[in-house]
């Protein structure tokens, strides 16, 4: 894929606003990288409130890791306010394997048809039905593994598939990429997964989902090998990764991006 | 007005327990700020409890950003109880003109009348009723454009009404006053405006709140200044802004303050 | 206690999955915490599933900082389920003695028989009914003065109790140590005492309970003193203590614990 850099610029040049209902352990996180990388991040997630806000939004989140049965309902609703708005919503199905509410929730929020789905292997897998595991938020399973789930899951739910992971793979069933961009720390800092989800949203806020979906995990895979080259652990990676998305431009996204058709 | 560094030294001394009901993103900052800056930070939300806790602390801070339908009710029952026990209690109107369910709760608070109000140009344009747009919890509009807001607010409220921004303005209605401290990066890391209206919590505990609310506006910038320093971008400049709060003391505060009346 | 490092080390190679209820401002570093020093993090509070995860966790971590009714059944719920599938559990009693609704659910945790309690002087004077006193999250009290009442909690109770502070007290009601090690900007940044208690949590994972403790309060000690060396202030604190957690090994543990029998 020629150029990622242009979808950064221009996902810089509109500055979505990204409505997100997250999980708790990671809304600061997010909210901090959607921040750094140009976007304009909300949380809302009252029922009473959040199907409205995303009218008001140019792209959706919706991450189901810390969820509870107020929180599910909202997500249900904003899916279908922003599908019938046509703004665009990814799902975050973290640990989506683990428990028996978890697993029906995911696939209620399947059946409302996400733009794009990210999560780990373990959670592709376990989404797609081709394994009912799951230990907690980490992977369990590799990335190779999942890419057949991941290309079915496509198919299926007409979404772009995006398993993340040392390398990545982006999938809308017929096309595929790989992206090698990224730092071992990452799956050490909590949050950097869920975060991205937001990130993905607002790249694919009026661009093309699939080529926006492999520039924005790239683009946050560049930021990582940046701020790792400089850290002495995860903690010192942490703030070094925030400067690191901020100061990656669409220049340095061009020249560092490492994506392969598969 | 002279002396800012006094009501710094006398929060320090006092160092009072402030009970926030905030939202989910910046709790952990929030309180990171009070430590910091040498107050006890609590946060306890819960309807069975929140107004009972209220008794026991020296301020109150009240944050619509995430809110749902339980915390609102333990809102109004803890600036209820605040107020029925004389201590001070602040607001901060997140997103207020955004959403329907916003703009009703909004009303509801400050029908109760906070001790001060604390905002961007945006917030406080829509709290008063001037306008009634509003996109999540970025300004956008001007603190400028919101002075005659936050001046008529000040009247008809009954409160001390600061809008944030490059150059803060505070008003109790009559007097009105400038602090131009600060740095760019501060609208760029996520809770640091929510956290501040902690901070005028903890100031105006005890103190006389227009000068109190004003020496925290700008010793939060100052230590925003020397944040920005030394910072390489959004990320690194959270762990020297918590660094520059406790650093900064009484004498630099009173050498370091840029506050005009208005 | 010889070779607290051993303690590390089986930590370490279990990787144990830990399931932690806990509170808004302490889930991001506690994660963080937790992956730093080797243990698998989960946040899961929903009562639809937390009692069914407990049954895949090695531990459980419950804290009481931010509770609400829901939160609270989930944590009953979760303490029955790990009780029941000999999972150990650790609670972190926050605040405990500030309010009815608070002193009422600390009993009704206890009567649940935790492996290990974990609070600062305040809380377990408030726990063990010594003191109803209690000044939100942070100690008013000297670890010395709740000695004795550790001692009674531990015997009445079944559980270790660990009191932290200056200097820690361990005790299971026959033995007891004292760990030394720490830093004074440990208690100026929020949330390390309840992200403490879910180290607790990952150590006593399959270990024996008061040698684990006393190891994870060493370790978790050592690496704040590591972090203390070079911090500026309790913003940059934070990232090198995350850094520290990751880079202290079972060998420095060895070399560096400050542990003597009480």
């Amino acid at each position: 894929m020629e150029h990622p850099g242009s979808y950064l610029a221009q996902m810089r040049q509109t500055a979505p606003l990204v409505h997100n209902i997250t999980n708790y352990v990671a809304m600061n996180v997010m909210a901090n990288v959607l921040l750094a990388a140009g976007a304009s991040p909300a949380m809302v997630h009252a029922r009473e409130e959040a199907a409205e806000f995303a009218g008001l939004a140019q792209a959706v989140s919706l991450n189901i890791g810390t969820v509870s049965p107020p929180w599910a309902e909202a997500m249900e609703a904003t899916a279908q306010a922003a599908a019938a708005q046509e703004v665009p919503w990814v799902l975050d199905p973290v640990a989506v394997g683990a428990t028996a509410y978890r697993r029906a929730l995911g696939a209620r929020l399947l059946a409302l048809r996400p733009t794009v789905i990210r999560g780990n292997a373990s959670e592709i897998l376990a989404l797609d039905g081709t394994t009912a595991a799951g230990k907690g938020a980490d992977a369990t399973e590799t990335v190779a593994t999942a890419e057949e789930a991941a290309r079915a899951l496509a198919r299926t739910s007409g979404a772009v598939v995006a398993v993340t992971g040392p390398v990545d793979f982006v999938t809308d069933g017929a096309r595929a990429a790989r992206i090698a961009n990224g730092h071992a720390l990452m799956p050490r800092v909590t949050a950097l997964g869920c975060s991205l989800t937001g990130l993905v949203a607002a790249f694919v806020a009026g661009q093309p989902r699939f080529e926006a979906t492999v520039a924005a995990l790239a683009y946050y895979g560049l930021a990582g090998e940046r701020a790792g080259a400089g850290a002495q652990g995860p903690g010192s990676f942490q703030p070094a990764f925030i400067d690191a998305l901020s100061a990656v431009g669409p220049e340095a996204l061009d020249a560092g991006a490492r994506i392969s058709i598969a």
